[in-house]
């Protein structure tokens, strides 16, 4: 952590969105991830399910696709992007679904929110898709794991935990 | 936890939108609960930004509001509804910010998603605008609280420390 | 003017959405107007056009429309309502264009906002389209013509200019 | 006030999509402004509201800035832009408040609809949050002070009062 | 056919949304049929994935159900509905797939347009998916089949071969 | 149609948003039409109405441009992108209206899903619009009828109709 002033805040502390227009066009990724902690049973069903139709799973992974797509119709300070590139992954982990998306752009600015808004879309869709059998299921640990390209450079998240995975 | 089925999967497995149209119109209500986990500098930062302006918590308390209002346009599987009241509360708690959302209609399907997505919405806010100072931060426990109304009646969250919040 | 409370700010000031949960069904119409002021070789050009293709009015006519539907995604605090009527009827008058829509529903609250939003995209359309020729153009005047239904009942603007239009 | 064609309408009068794809990506910003008249004591409700907590002039600045980025969703005819800055300012003025944006791009067409509708928006969320205490305000005065950059360079509002703002 | 008045034009011939606050709500379906005629060769890659994985259909389905949700926001004047059920099925059929699509609500007006956007939308993404395969594909015989509900009651497609289906 | 893989799916199987980040901003353009097939006496009423306002063909055009720039957000994986033209045109043939669309952009991927949107909202507009009329109307033969730019070139449809048109 740095001592960086809040830029999202001009000097009055009023919110604005950041200029940047004097920024270069470049390559930048970034890849976050999450975790819907659930019963087992509810995990054994939506794995029976996904085994037999892929639904469950495939349903999350498009709308977190989707869902990076209109980031900046959502955080309300973020710039638009002509994103190109979103995937998103899901898989079984300790008591429940593990959720990881990366996201790449050549623009201004760089696609933090675009990967978090994606895990954070696509953990809501198992939510809301296995909700009748689950209503104590939990979104958990929703983190940025690495961002490249642009200025400020590479940043990957210290935890040992999120590097091997 | 029940045995109901996947009520999104119809009998070939293919995801579907259930169909609401013979439940009756009641008034519906569901609260839900989030916490952005941030470095105790960056808590500081936003805190003393807000207790002169109030942005951070302002910004990302009306990004949750508006994402409620979204949230059949971002779950797949949701119906849209005519939503009668959102409200999202951000305080400050042991390491990070807590936010609440409660949303209540007055129709055929329950607002559960509703509140999960003001909530995962306005945690993103926060880290979108904290991210300058601290990349670290993590979005954790994202759950239900509570639900009432509908046919399946009442639910709360059995855990001792959601009901004593 | 009375002094009713700002209704969508809470007891510790935090904007939030009206709860309407508890309001009855009933029919709710609201007009409004404004006016886009224009060089007068500006109006010619348009009406020009528009006796012989009728695209500048007749476009700026279906972006209020269209806007008037969008009215709960533009405003922070407006409650979604399923509209049942929107008609925006655009007009020669001194020096420009006036525009007037009316907006109906049957719901839990107005829809002042949506008749209003109607008149101000109508307006926006009718300067992007022209803006070729005369950049000046002013917006003016955009403001609430009556409402009726709900609980508040009828509500006219006093203005004889407004009344007798 | 020149003599250009109406440029969104093609020979035979239908309107179009101007084609931008031959013009030069530049740097370009476009400011606007408005203004929402009221009664002294809506205008006295809303900062001593504001005073205390920022949100009627809070929630419209954001607003605002975020209707900058719907633009082309809104006005049927512009273009889909990356903005790369919003800027939205609100101040209290004879009988009301004043409403002033800033928005820039870099890009093939200019952003004078960005900035008017992110004014015009941030008008009507003020006209929203307080029309419980004044349906009588008026949003006047919608109008385009600057615009730079692309190939027809530089415009100023010739009005000395825009200037002198 | 009869020989009732174009519905959307106002007395001078102007668009408008026609005004349904008067009528009752009641439930109402409509279905509605599309086609995508390929090569037999694009038909076998799609359906050699989909057996394995189920992706092109299943991504085409779900894009259906999610844009008869956005109907209203795409087709000028529309009425906003709360749409009750949503499915789409999709089979292979001679020369490519069949899209069919039902949708019901409880409301003012029917869901003819839901149904015929949602099989719309499945077909364009089904072209989207396989295009690098085969940009030669057509989207064919997008067809209303049935609707029921509302004043006007029931009307199903006389041809005998929609029947049959 | 050649052997190329389904360039939407990964090695697994699932979908994702193809990564067009590597590829170079290049002049693109897609053409693509389709027909609304009617009654006779259905394509008079909209003729006369359109002789007399022109509001059919003008509201299914407006619709038509509006949802090129919404293709993004209603194609799964389709990429956004900055569009710098679009146009519909729509004109009486044989029993029925033929819809055109063509859409341009500086981009780093095509606009093929862009014109057939554009095309296939317009189609549907017309059927909202006339559908009091005549529900059994049909939208036919919706297909691409060339591309141009990028690394794969240009591609025509082999007809020959489709050439002379």
């Amino acid at each position: 952590m740095g001592d960086a002033p809040l830029t999202h805040l001009d000097e009055s502390g009023a919110a604005h969105m950041v200029d940047v227009s004097a920024k270069a066009d470049s390559v930048r990724e970034a890849t976050a991830e999450g975790h819907v902690a659930m019963a087992a049973a509810t995990l054994d069903a939506i794995l029976a399910g996904d085994a037999a139709k892929g639904d469950v799973i495939g349903t999350a992974r498009l709308a977190g696709i989707m869902a990076a797509k209109k980031t900046s119709d959502l955080i309300p300070l973020c710039h638009p992007l002509p994103i190109a590139k979103v995937t998103v992954e899901i898989e079984p982990a300790s008591g429940g679904l593990d959720v990881r998306a990366a996201v790449r752009v050549t623009g201004k600015t760089g696609v933090e929110m675009e990967a978090l808004t994606a895990v954070s879309i696509a953990c809501l869709t198992i939510y809301d898709m296995a909700k009748a059998l689950d209503k104590a299921m939990e979104i958990k640990d929703i983190r940025l794991l690495s961002k490249t390209g642009g200025k400020s450079g590479e940043w990957r998240r210290p935890d040992a935990a999120a590097d091997k995975r």
